[in-house]
């Protein structure tokens, strides 16, 4: 009789680099330089990436090339290809280029939302419903994630109460949307506050609760992200570098960097399914797609610890885990 | 009948920057400038230093003034007063000089031991029993701390045996040790690992398991600290600005920063007695006193989030973190 060996617990890190990241940055990295990028992360082992946003070229020049990305990601195998959209239009040219998944930012604090896409919170759950009618006709398949922003405080009004969280996740998922997960965009959460919030909200949605999108703003991201490990919740967004997720200081770095992400996840024996050595390919496609951007991560720095053992038991070729540059 | 309010949890933030962080500096900070730094943080309220260490001044000059530095430091109300000794020569100085608590660094690496103070692990134990023997004849009052080095893994010989972690700290207990901790001297702990092990220490030593002592090194130091809060630890090594704490690459700090470190329990809830706009005049003293060397940390430079209420109800008069530096 064959030996049953237990699978170690899994998580999905969801690489939001290519449109978060590079969204933040002014300059637009060249179209062949993300195509590269995007190849290294997947080669690297990530499952899903947001690679792009779909609006106006005139707003956010960073992503002309939304569709030509797309196109390029689609040939990935196993690739769960994400893009952002703020609103209808950008649903229907997200869904024209045969995107996987589509992901909308619904704020739950009423001052962000006015301020950040002019619009109620209700004008926003309304926008939903007519992306998830639009893509009923169009394209059944592909899911739609609303992503609570603002979710553990808000820079303009302060706190936000957590039943505005919950209320907002629950009208979202009941206009359409197939899961809900929360976002630190401000970088105030705290680890108490994502246990509570994060367990109130796999209450609320079950099978619907989505991604912990959690910001190192006051360096707390990846204590925030064992928190809400410890809340059940099993999808993170990261940013290879910690590019993008508005730093708000020179050496504050946004998001959470997906490289000490992984490290986190797979020295606790939690599978990630990412590949620390072939990451270092990512971080010199990056580095070389936007030279002189400053990119963030303790690990890539300081390699892998002695003896590392990756949780689905391989053993590393190499502890060291910077790529070099390319001439 | 007066309303009974429930006290909210408590930490103990032990400041280990004066004499880690000082020691892993090169250059020597004048003696004034320290005794400023000193003033600072006690100033922002915490309430145990470990400001120097007794070796000789050959090895290192940086602390040839440690006697001068207790002798201020001794005049702080409600300050313990901490200094590492690696041996009884430094704890004779120690306690000639008045301490109120020794802290004395044994390895649970064998390799590590011999290779940083060319010692066995069992010759470092007779080392603590004579000290031992020493404060009950000099100074009774004294408290020893055994912090248990490389608890976490080893450089040298990679993975470190726990149950080799749990008996070195149960001998130092019997050597005549008031508390043993454990220290990530290597930067190589994981939530997952420092929860187990923090849990077996509190059930082997009961009320003599000590501080929890987190490095940076791959960005896991604040999720360490929390795992250790969530196995029961109540002390907490840090060192303001990162200072310290063998960094092993430009941007991975060593230490936990202290400011990070308050910031993450005061948002929790968790009351650590420190302010940190106060800390703020910590970090320009440390500043003046070793001009160009690179501080850490991000909440600094983020400053406090909107709304912001410390543990114990206080409000903070400013959001801003960073003390203009002397002129």
């Amino acid at each position: 009789m064959p030996t049953t060996t237990a699978l170690p617990p899994s998580v999905l890190i969801s690489e939001v680099g290519p449109r978060d990241g590079l969204q933040s940055v002014s300059r637009t990295m060249p179209t062949a330089a993300k195509l590269a990028w995007i190849d290294a992360l997947h080669g690297a082992g990530l499952r899903e990436i947001e690679v792009c946003s779909f609006v106006p070229a005139k707003l956010l020049p960073q992503m002309a090339d939304a569709a030509e990305v797309v196109r390029h990601a689609l040939g990935k195998p196993g690739l769960t290809v994400m893009a952002l959209v703020p609103n209808l239009r950008g649903a229907e040219a997200a869904l024209a280029a045969g995107v996987h998944k589509l992901t909308l930012p619904v704020s739950a604090s009423a001052a962000h939302s006015l301020a950040n896409v002019r619009k109620t919170r209700e004008q926003m759950i309304e926008e939903i419903r007519n992306i998830a009618a639009l893509r009923d006709e169009r394209a059944p398949g592909v899911k739609i994630e609303a992503g609570i922003s603002t979710a553990f405080g808000c820079t303009i009004q302060g706190a936000v109460a957590e039943d505005d969280v919950i209320w907002m996740a629950e009208q979202a998922i009941a206009a359409g949307a197939d899961e809900s997960g929360l976002s630190d965009t401000t970088g105030m959460a705290n680890p108490a506050q994502v246990q509570r919030l994060f367990k109130r909200l796999r209450a609320a949605l079950g099978e619907h609760a989505g991604a912990a999108h959690m910001h190192n703003t006051r360096g707390l991201g990846l204590a925030n992200c064992l928190a809400a490990y410890e809340a059940g919740v099993r999808t993170f967004d990261a940013s290879q570098g910690g590019l993008g997720g508005c730093p708000y200081a020179p050496g504050a770095s946004g998001n959470v960097v997906t490289e000490d992400l992984v490290f986190m996840f797979e020295s606790m024996g939690v599978d990630t399914g990412v590949d620390l050595g072939r990451l270092a390919a990512g971080r010199a496609a990056l580095a070389n797609g936007l030279p002189g951007e400053p990119l963030y991560g303790m690990t890539p720095e300081a390699g892998l610890t002695k003896g590392f053992v990756y949780a689905n038991g391989r053993r590393p070729a190499t502890e060291r885990l910077l790529a070099p540059l390319a001439p």
